[in-house]
């Protein structure tokens, strides 16, 4: 008896990534026993070619990007990360090749992550690839990190470097220069700050990853502790290669997939593995939104704060 | 400070549906205690738009289909539903009213089926709607119903009719008679037998359900657990309004979400909420593969064993 091909192409491909818990993707449904004594942490993130990669873009990428989005989510919430469910919608005919280049970056961030895959569906569609990956992490119970606890006077951080995603998609798109091939990388692989988050852990009093612009996402952070922000834009951390483009581009493009996190005045650093951050600005009593302060002290115009879909 | 659109949606639409360990879907991430002493059950299906559900179906039906799908791989594996994550993939300019009815849909079967919406996505796409959803559900520790237990002499139950979905979609599309409505319902809204999975705790040897055909996956369960498997077709339970269609047509179209179970003979036979089952054959010790029986015990040939996307 011949298995169906979609059957054929799940033992192919997505079977040898299936740990215990997956019970080999053969049945209806995964079983997982919750680790004792920790809160479960659960986020879902989608990606559509055309929107959130480029149609050329390499599987291996793609695939190390989707899982990259969601451990971002886990990095922001100081989860560890535990596993994972996936499902994949592909237009009729998308070559093995393709699947195979996009199952190795899953597997590779697996090994580097310390992930299972459980579960999940392969379906075909008339449109782009569409994927869609709920990620579980685990924290200490009471210990994850929210949005909404920052105070005024806290000091507002970032880890890494700002701006450089949205460059990358126009890098990625050939429409500036990328000698080193820096910026669009820094698109294609976003870097989740999964240590970092967890050793943020009972030191921050507020935590989100920038996935939608600095300042749009310091907005929402800014409005779920009730506190006004001020960010010195001179402080944003910014690489050698993002050095003279537009700023309020850079503080308002999105995909940099860095953490935006909030210290009581005096706590501890935290830099694990040499991540690096910086202090950008601080919370104050004023309204929830954000000002961003030029070099003279004055609130800088921005045409708009970040990302939307719509 | 006014949300951007993508944010204003999802506030508007989606966070009423949220419970308490959504963080009203204004954190990263959710957080879920594990119930005490329970095993959890995960599971994630996707739907595309002209290919899991028609363009013009009702946006309130296409809501719940996505729920019920995803209930009945919990219900396969006997598990109780708990929570959900899902990604929403939309054209740009899709009507309010439509996210209106998706939702109203949603709200619906959370209620009737004790579910919250822990998370999710919502991101635009230049092709069709295409729907992600992750379901968690528990199990007593060891309970979980699995496709791999069935022996030689179990007998082949399944629950409901079948073949009503196959022909639920041609009445969908107008390309058959369905005066009552009954048909296209049955293709729009399926019924997953939460209550029987539960039922079938500790009395099951193998359970999964039939979306991709009764014949093809049959095929699974018999090859998870190494027997063969004999349909009588006659036995097959029909709905009246699927008398008289093409038998083999019914026996391997996909959409039925009905359970299809083994049980060691001399069983009981649960039917929790008067929920119909019926004897439909039995397991061999044959090699692994599905042998369909006509009236005169004669195997049928049939072109092909159910559905596959690929």
């Amino acid at each position: 008896m011949t298995l169906a091909p979609e059957f054929a192409l799940i033992a192919r491909h997505f079977r040898p990534l299936a740990g215990q818990g997956g019970l080999d993707l053969s049945d209806d449904a995964a079983l997982l026993t919750p680790p004792a004594g920790r809160e479960l942490v659960l986020a879902a993130d989608a990606m559509v070619a055309g929107v959130h990669f480029l149609e050329d873009d390499p599987a291996e990428t793609i695939g190390r990007k989707l899982l990259r989005v969601n451990l971002s989510d886990l990095a922001a919430m100081g989860a560890d990360p535990l596993a994972y469910l996936m499902t994949v919608a592909l237009p009729r005919g998308t070559p093995d090749s393709w699947l195979e280049g996009f199952v190795a970056g899953l597997a590779r961030d697996q090994a580097e992550y310390g992930l299972q895959v459980l579960g999940g569906d392969t379906v075909s569609t008339p449109g782009p690839v569409s994927l869609s990956l709920t990620i579980l992490g685990t924290v200490p119970p009471g210990q994850a990190l929210r949005r909404c606890g920052a105070r005024p006077g806290d000091e507002i951080w970032v880890s890494g470097t700002i701006g450089d995603g949205a460059l990358g998609l126009r890098a990625a798109r050939g429409e500036i220069a990328d000698p080193d091939g820096y910026l669009a990388g820094r698109y294609r692989l976003p870097r989740p700050r999964v240590a970092l988050g967890r050793a943020l852990r009972g030191l921050a009093t507020a935590c989100m990853d920038v996935s939608d612009g600095l300042v749009q996402d310091l907005g929402h952070l800014a409005r779920a502790s009730g506190c006004g922000a001020v960010i010195e834009a001179l402080r944003v951390p910014l690489s050698a290669q993002a050095a003279g483009a537009d700023l309020a581009m850079l503080l308002t493009g999105g995909d940099d997939y860095e953490l935006l996190f909030a210290l009581p005045p005096g706590a501890p650093h935290p830099c694990p593995g040499d991540t690096p951050i910086t202090r950008i600005g601080h919370f104050t009593a004023g309204p929830p939104g954000v000002v961003v302060q030029d070099e003279a002290g004055q609130p800088m115009a921005l045409s708009q704060q970040g990302w939307s879909h719509f």
